[in-house]
């Protein structure tokens, strides 16, 4: 079935690329793993024969200057989200997952992030006033006629540059600057809907209710600090009427990178369009070196670690506990680390600075994936089928491996105590000699990969859908235009309790009136 | 574009059906212009090799006896929606559409309509409760290990049986037994949602968002009128805790038989499939007779009416008003009607008995389509881009056509002031001048077909999605197995303003304590 599925969407794609003519799209992505898999959609897009510019800071880190298949603007700031900046918020989340802190420590750590979360914010809005200030480059950004602007709105700039220059906007995104993508364009009720952070599920008992319900309000407020941020943007460059908020969720087309093989099942819009996945490809053969370290496993199989684009080194005394629990297993290990190489690093295992990972999760001997749960690799994890042992840092990715936990494919462990106890060991054990991991992220693998056409051909086409019409209006609810009283319906209700009251007094006093005057007949009522 | 999609979705086919192994399919459809689309569905999938077997009653008027493609079960029953009980809705939906009545008429026709809706109800549950009481018919169904169960839940008997058989459930589906499909399963904000049968848009003013309340108030109350008929046959044949409107909404798959080219934006759930137009189609040359009459019409082309399945006969006024306003057209017109020949007919207009509507929609020559305003026809008009004039009497008829005439596609008149003031010919003169209605149509008609796949291939693949996986239990929301009070938060809602309130009077009282303490120094504070 899989392989009809490949055959049709590989004829859909070769009949689409004879003739799809090549627009002009205007990219602002994001740093980091968000570039990552925005890359991986730009190529595609290129291969289909149009042009891509993209709009970068002179800070970027990720984002290379022009390559063969985009062309860039780069615009000069002082500060920006580099290699610093974000290595700076790694090691305080990671200090603060460490945890089991006093208090002053948490309060003063929590605070320190609330700090960087808004600095980095501040580091955007001064970028995107850069850009919207360079007189040049709008004209030159205005003249080039783009047919629609493709943009990460996990920061701010995008959709705002977007109606500056009054273009069609979709979006490839996980998360808006602040909160869950549906959380803040879909009705989303919060009983059976656990908030990013919270660490709940789908099923919640009634006091994980009552945290989820302390959990939105706090990331409402989170949101809030940010606000002026980008308002003040848009007061001056989109006039005072423009709400930034608003303005963050009027896009044509909303990408989302999940499906509801991960997803919990939740309320969605017609313009949002699932495709979770799409960077997943059945895997290349291995380099001969690593076929072979591969294939010594023997019967045993292999276990692979990676912590992600931004963690390269771990403590040295978490990386030991590590490194001999993977000593004690007879599987070969595969880790991907740029720390100091551990003490009790043992034989089976082989550390490198980079590895093939979907060319490796995609191979049959690899039996366990150790990931930190970021979107990227939790998403291969499930098209290839390989249960997973998560280590979150932070930001989502707690929130990923619990999706796969819930459906039996993964099992979490804390920083705060996988170098204790034997911890870490017991999970990779217990990961591959259950069956039941293995057989249920099989199972949600048979699912993902069952969809009418390809997440990627559904990226592609949605995008050029939006080209050719000039935007995806149709798709867009009325309630974009609503103030929040009317949305709720605040003002039909006291209306309508206003209308109750009146004719339940006017009842009451009739019947006053009514009995007063059959009580005293001699007295007229007035 | 369009033809390179028509390809693709050729192969597509052509490689599934290659593969695909039949399954078996139980059918419980619905009678009328329901049948009619799930009839188009069975032949598709008889075409892929699928076992066909459909229950229904005795009384069955459109749902013929064993055919060609399927096998059928029938029920004995005393009394069904047959001819005789349609046709007395229709003409009690007529009555009281052409209106203007005094207002103890008027409450008549209303109590009389409500009436009409439980006696069908009460019908359905008689042909519901004799299926399941029928032992012998029930150890067939049992013993054929179907794969899934294809319904229209329009009326309740449909997922009754599924459940009672334990098999995976999908709808195709436009309206529940008594509300709109999203409202029921959806969160659905009424502030921007119209209710059907209010006659409203997603856009109101404060006024009509009152009267949109109103309507949705009276629609709960008659879904609670017929509660009854269903939850006692859950009770008796399904177990004590079955909830008949829970069960109802506990579908794998709903396909849903609109699109939001059609329908007003507004949430919806990851298992709603939109397959609107699935059953329209490339039209198909015309017999020569009716050729040679739409040519005949030069440059002024051709003019299409019909009133749909059930309105078979007009009022002889209404008939000679409308045949009079077309022998005024220099247009051709072809009208399907049964009635009596009306006086007033002219040679340019051409009754029948039963026309090509699909075929007809897609000739070039035809201008405009005098409809009523059923989904079927509506889907039509759009996939084919001809703009209509619309009539509805009643059910979903208005709302259709309703979202046409938002998007200046279509004139709406009414049974009431159609015979009046040569209203008909006016809105069909005015549709015929003014280009915006055809312009109009004809852009919602290239949304409607730049889709990834067709209606029709997404429609099969989900069926049969739900025939591989033995259901589609990951795209039900958690929602379904919560309490009304746990869903909308109330407990918890309760119990965080009980803790604000206990510490806003802890803190009162502290403050009271402490002002007296300091106040009266001598006094102990107890």
């Amino acid at each position: 079935m899989r392989l009809i599925y490949c055959c049709s969407a590989l004829l859909l794609l070769i009949l689409l690329s004879r003739t799809c003519q090549g627009g002009n799209i205007l990219v602002i992505p994001t740093e980091g793993s968000h570039w990552i898999n925005m890359d991986i959609l730009l190529q595609a897009l290129h291969s289909r024969g149009h042009n891509l510019t993209i709009v970068r800071s002179s800070k970027s880190w990720y984002i290379k200057d022009n390559s063969t298949y985009y062309s860039t603007y780069t615009v000069p700031v002082e500060r920006g989200l580099d290699k610093e900046f974000i290595t700076r918020i790694v090691s305080e989340v990671m200090e603060f997952e460490r945890g089991a802190l006093p208090l002053t420590s948490f309060l003063h750590l929590t605070v320190g992030m609330f700090r960087t979360f808004v600095d980095a914010h501040a580091a955007v809005g001064e970028y995107a006033s850069a850009m919207l200030g360079d007189r040049a480059l709008m004209r030159k950004l205005n003249d080039t006629k783009f047919d629609v602007v493709l943009t990460d709105p996990c920061w701010g700039s995008g959709p705002i540059l977007a109606k500056y220059l009054n273009l069609p906007l979709v979006y490839n995104v996980r998360w808006l600057i602040a909160e869950e993508v549906h959380l803040a364009i879909a009705p989303s009720p919060i009983s059976y809907i656990p908030i990013t952070g919270s660490g709940l599920t789908d099923k919640m008992t009634f006091f994980q209710r009552v945290k989820n319900v302390i959990s939105y309000l706090k990331n409402k407020a989170r949101k809030y600090l940010i606000r002026d941020v980008y308002q003040k943007i848009c007061d001056k460059y989109l006039g005072p009427d423009k709400n930034f908020f608003q303005l963050m969720i009027d896009a044509d087309i909303w990408l989302m990178r999940v499906d509801f093989v991960f997803e919990f099942p939740r309320p969605t819009m017609p313009n949002v369009v699932y495709i979770g996945g799409f960077q997943c490809k059945p895997p290349k053969p291995l380099s001969q070196h690593l076929e072979e370290f591969v294939q010594s496993s023997g019967e045993h199989g292999v276990i692979i670690m990676s912590l992600g684009t931004f963690v390269n080194e771990l403590p040295a005394d978490m990386a030991n506990e590590i490194a001999a629990a993977f000593a004690k297993l007879p599987q070969k290990v595969i880790w991907s680390y740029k720390g100091r190489k551990p003490d009790t690093l043992a034989n089976n295992t082989l550390i490198v600075n980079w590895m093939p990972q979907n060319d490796l999760l995609g191979h049959p001997k690899v039996k366990v994936f150790v990931a930190h749960g970021g979107t990227n690799g939790v998403q291969e994890a499930l098209y290839h089928g390989v249960p997973v042992v998560g280590l979150p840092l932070g930001f989502d990715q707690y929130d990923n491996l619990i999706r796969l936990k819930e459906k039996g494919a993964a099992k979490i462990l804390s920083y705060a105590t996988v170098d204790k106890d034997n911890n870490f060991l017991k999970a990779i054990q217990e990961v591959l000699t259950e069956s039941s991991y293995r057989m249920n992220m099989q199972r949600l693998s048979r699912l993902h990969r069952d969809q009418p056409i390809t997440p990627m051909d559904n990226a592609l086409f949605w995008i050029e859908f939006v080209m050719r019409h000039k935007g995806a209006a149709h798709l867009k609810p009325a309630s974009l235009r609503m103030s929040w009283y009317s949305y709720h319906s605040v003002d039909v209700a006291l209306f309508l309790g206003g209308a109750v009251l009146l004719m339940l007094l006017s009842t009451f006093f009739l019947i006053r009136c009514l009995c007063n005057a059959m009580c005293k007949p001699k007295v007229k009522c007035e």
